[in-house]
């Protein structure tokens, strides 16, 4: 048996001694390295996969940390992270106190800039290649790995814009797989997709037009030719682009014929690559698939219903559209300005356009819902998946600023579904033709209910609901949060519970402004509870409700405290943020 | 003397009536219509001046507003509001009930996009060419008018992305002119410019590698060339792009030759172009200008100094940096996304990045702040320029959101200065090394200290100040909103004026919690005043402090109520708003 060379590396200086005919090798116990942790560990597999050889090169030929290399988007990055000094605690990653998932500058040196959103590498590079001409520092090199989906953003294009025009030693690598989570999009990749089959030969092309020397495209899996270029590209100056052809999941062979799938494919056959049993009990739908398979029945009634992805066709469901409706559903791919304004477009033409972006990307278009959408009061109807607290992806990925960021702005409504039902029933209600957009958030993962597909039942914008009545303590909750405090109800003696009441206030806009009143007068004391910024959301909105009002009655608020959460399951990140029901259940016990 | 062939123009139906060879003289009296009434009523001259020839081509050879045009920024579009129905009233342009200097949608159908932030026309277009597909009205056409400063942005270039894979009948008018309002930059422009140098012949470029099919360059001033491409291209199928040369200022000599100052000259002769002459008395200076200037002064004793702007080197006054130190300022083009991450990676590397953004415009690099600066805690200084109300260009620019989207994110200091010294001495504290990044928000417009160039001291970073005190009410302020206090107090009888205390809080976030406990308790009422929205900012801040310390003091919040504030003069809007001094001394004398 050979001898097992990972063993031997711990940081890139080690790496640097093994000779280069070692290198394939090496790059094969790597895979298997992350393949076996992935396996059980879960976690980002195919784009990790896909960069192992470039991974190897890039720690050979440079000297990193000096040279600094930044990954784009992030989840390529796990080879990387086993090479810098995290091999021992790999089998951490993405657990609570364990390493993150993505580069993480508190996390090692070589983790040169946080990354978790995309195509903010070029940029973050071009800065510190910047910095180098400044310092002096003539002979350091800046690397940033791109993909191909990656590069289609308008924040990617902008940098290579500005770098086209300075004199740094900044080398991007476009890592083509010709997908991002889901298959690339847009003109950019048919435009690559062509310059592939013309070959090398291919001079004149969009790079070299924004002043990029380039070089490509070349097998990304062999070792030799890319070490071979990143020594030549060493001694070009300028800004320059090295075209890799790569393939996701390379080395597993159902995560390279199903690339969709094995992005992050939960746990699996190390060998085989068979995905682990699902579970045969019957278990409530995930929010995104109440989302898209209402969709595909409203829109199957209404001609006029448009859906439109910024590059997450799989996550967000709207695949269900895009298959059964495809000249109603658009892929606009990693472009979330786009997608608003295009939205917006749609919508002043009369049609009903349901926007389905993350909460956490939604912030990539803050100003296109301000400018395009809400002053002119255009009712896109926005569908904000993966709100609140997500869980693995950790830091850079939470939903949790979207009610306070939404909430300062006029002319829109924001909505929470508790429940499958409550989001079914607001979608059909959006589409028969609201004055205003409409923000509907909702979590990852599954709801509550079994039999969820229950006829459509319009629902009145603006009324809270009344979950249970009670004697002191009102909860006022938004979205799913209830089903926390249900819970934490439950905990209590059952001769406690009648004295708390609990109210889904459903809509943080407009308020329910006599159910308030109301409640202001009827209970003692005020929770509420949000899985958003305590600064900003509802529990504020609710504080300066009563303060308007001149009510005295006590008031806490409960939801994500001014920091960052890190990474960790949902349960666990909710409950140090004080919002599981055990929190609840410990605060309401405070109060009786 | 020839007949006034504008007089008979009042919708482009009348337009259409016009013999070709008679628009050259229509071109000329549009002209001429513009110069004499931007020079008494003032406005965004420059612009609309290069695109004369082009508006009155498009809206001759295409059926607006069944076929729409979308302009982008919107200051092109003074001739178009004039041949469509606004000739009459454009002497209200951007003052207060009059017509908006931008295009919008509830001002005329001819207006099918509200727009004034850069570069969203092609996605709104792209939407309605979608809509008109779907709806099978396949000879209806879509026009984008784009600058070639405005295609740089990110944004832009997503729009193309998704456009070119299309088979719409979108068609982008690329108005390359060089200048945004400050001369163009990055490779795009220098890509241009050789484009120009190469004629037609040039036929493999940038655009027909996005898919789209593309003519140019070609003289934008010529009437009839223009007509007969727009006619021939009105038959070509698919995504198209025609690029037009075009003179900023065109007709006006001053303007033509000093196209930034004529962008938006203020009042200035119409014949002679001479601008008026300014005001001899000695004036306060200019916020931005105390920037610019103070940035010189730091730089030149610290050479980790760097300065950003996104485009706005005259506006934000980053242009006395780039004359006096150009290796370290950096204009980036419209590309806010960009500027904040470029800056971030600039700072990773040990600079003090002074990265200068207009408030509104900040917007486009929301998740940028979050993800790519506070998250990882790098330590960028954000001087958020024309903060508040910004008066005549309107709804679109207003900075009123930022104190409330900044609030909910953790890891940052926000701060905002009352006067120019202030100013000064928060740029000296921030470039001494915070470990936060710091957003610093001004408004636009002058300050209030003639003698502003005093030697600098340190800040304290969270520390209110107390202004006056009082023996009942207390009035909490943030920014120049300190001042507009001060003249409220002044009206009242001086018997009165004791009672009233006067805090700048100065810092909105970390909060001076310490002070804010005595004031509570020293005081029976308290008001808040912020130039920025009230749902979110100082004063919901304010209330959930009382709140959670149980303090059961009246509070009143004034600030920017949940509408978006139309145009009109500083004043007039603050005072619609309720924070100019006349309504905050009603205010005060309801409690007093």
């Amino acid at each position: 048996m050979r001898k097992n060379i990972l063993n031997t590396i711990n940081f890139p200086k080690d790496l640097r001694k093994i000779p280069k005919e070692n290198l394939p090798q090496l790059a094969k116990e790597l895979r298997e390295f992350i393949i076996n942790i992935i396996a059980t560990k879960e976690g980002h597999l195919g784009a990790s996969l896909g960069v192992v050889e470039l991974t190897i090169a890039l720690h050979y030929v440079f000297n990193t940390p000096d040279d600094v290399l930044v990954w784009d988007v992030g989840h390529q990055a796990y080879g990387h992270k086993i090479l810098t000094g995290r091999k021992e605690i790999f089998h951490t990653n993405r657990q609570l106190g364990g390493i993150s998932g993505f580069p993480k500058r508190a996390e090692s040196n070589y983790d040169t800039f946080g990354v978790g959103h995309s195509s903010t590498a070029i940029s973050a590079a071009l800065g510190m290649a910047i910095a180098s001409r400044l310092n002096g520092e003539n002979t350091r090199q800046h690397i940033a790995v791109v993909g191909d989906a990656s590069i289609a953003s308008g924040m990617a294009f902008e940098a290579l814009n500005h770098a086209g025009v300075t004199d740094t030693n900044l080398l991007v690598i476009l890592n083509d797989n010709a997908i991002g989570i889901d298959p690339s999009v847009g003109a950019l990749k048919e435009y690559f997709t062509k310059v592939k089959g013309k070959g090398a030969k291919d001079a004149d092309n969009i790079f070299e037009a924004l002043n990029f020397n380039y070089t490509g495209p070349i097998d990304g899996h062999n070792l030799n030719l890319i070490i071979s270029e990143l020594e030549r590209l060493k001694a070009v100056s300028g800004p320059k682009v090295l075209h890799l052809i790569t393939t996701k999941g390379k080395g597993l062979r159902q995560a390279e014929e199903n690339q969709v799938v094995y992005h992050a494919p939960g746990k699996f056959d190390a060998l085989t690559g068979d995905l682990a049993p699902k579970s045969k009990q019957m278990e409530p739908p995930k929010f995104q698939d109440v989302f898209g398979k209402t969709l595909v029945e409203l829109a199957s009634e209404n001609e006029k219903i448009i859906g439109i992805t910024p590059a997450m066709p799989t996550g967000s469901s709207l695949k269900f559209m895009m298959d059964a409706f495809p000249k109603r559903a658009f892929d606009v791919g990693i472009a979330e300005q786009h997608a608003v304004t295009f939205a917006a477009g749609l919508a002043t033409q009369g049609f009903s356009v349901f926007c389905n972006i993350y909460s956490t990307f939604l912030q990539r278009a803050y100003d296109q819902v301000i400018h395009d959408v809400c002053l002119q009061k255009i009712p896109v109807i926005f569908c904000l998946d993966r709100a609140g607290i997500v869980g693995e992806d950790g830091a850079t990925h939470h939903g949790i600023f979207d009610l306070a960021y939404l909430n300062c702005i006029p002319n829109l409504i924001i909505f929470a579904p508790r429940n499958e039902i409550e989001l079914r029933n607001i979608m059909f209600t959006a589409q028969k033709g609201l004055k205003l957009p409409i923000f509907i958030r909702y979590p990852r993962g599954k709801g509550t209910i079994l039999d969820w597909k229950k006829p459509f039942n319009k629902i009145e914008i603006g009324l809270a609901t009344v979950l249970r009545e009670g004697s002191d303590i009102v909860v006022l909750s938004i979205g799913t949060m209830a089903n926390n405090v249900v819970r934490a109800i439950d905990m209590l003696p059952s001769s406690q519970q009648n004295k708390i009441g609990l109210v889904d206030i459903r809509f943080l806009k407009p308020l329910d402004e006599n159910l308030l009143h109301k409640i202001f007068k009827q209970y003692k004391t005020i929770l509420t509870i949000e899985d958003g910024t305590i600064l900003g959301g509802l529990g504020t909105t609710i504080v300066a409700f009563a303060s308007k009002h001149n009510y005295k009655n006590p008031i806490e608020i409960l939801g994500i405290p001014d920091v960052f959460p890190e990474h960790g399951s949902v349960a666990e990140l909710q409950d140090l943020s004080g919002i599981s029901s055990e929190k609840i259940h410990k605060t309401l016990k405070k109060y009786i």
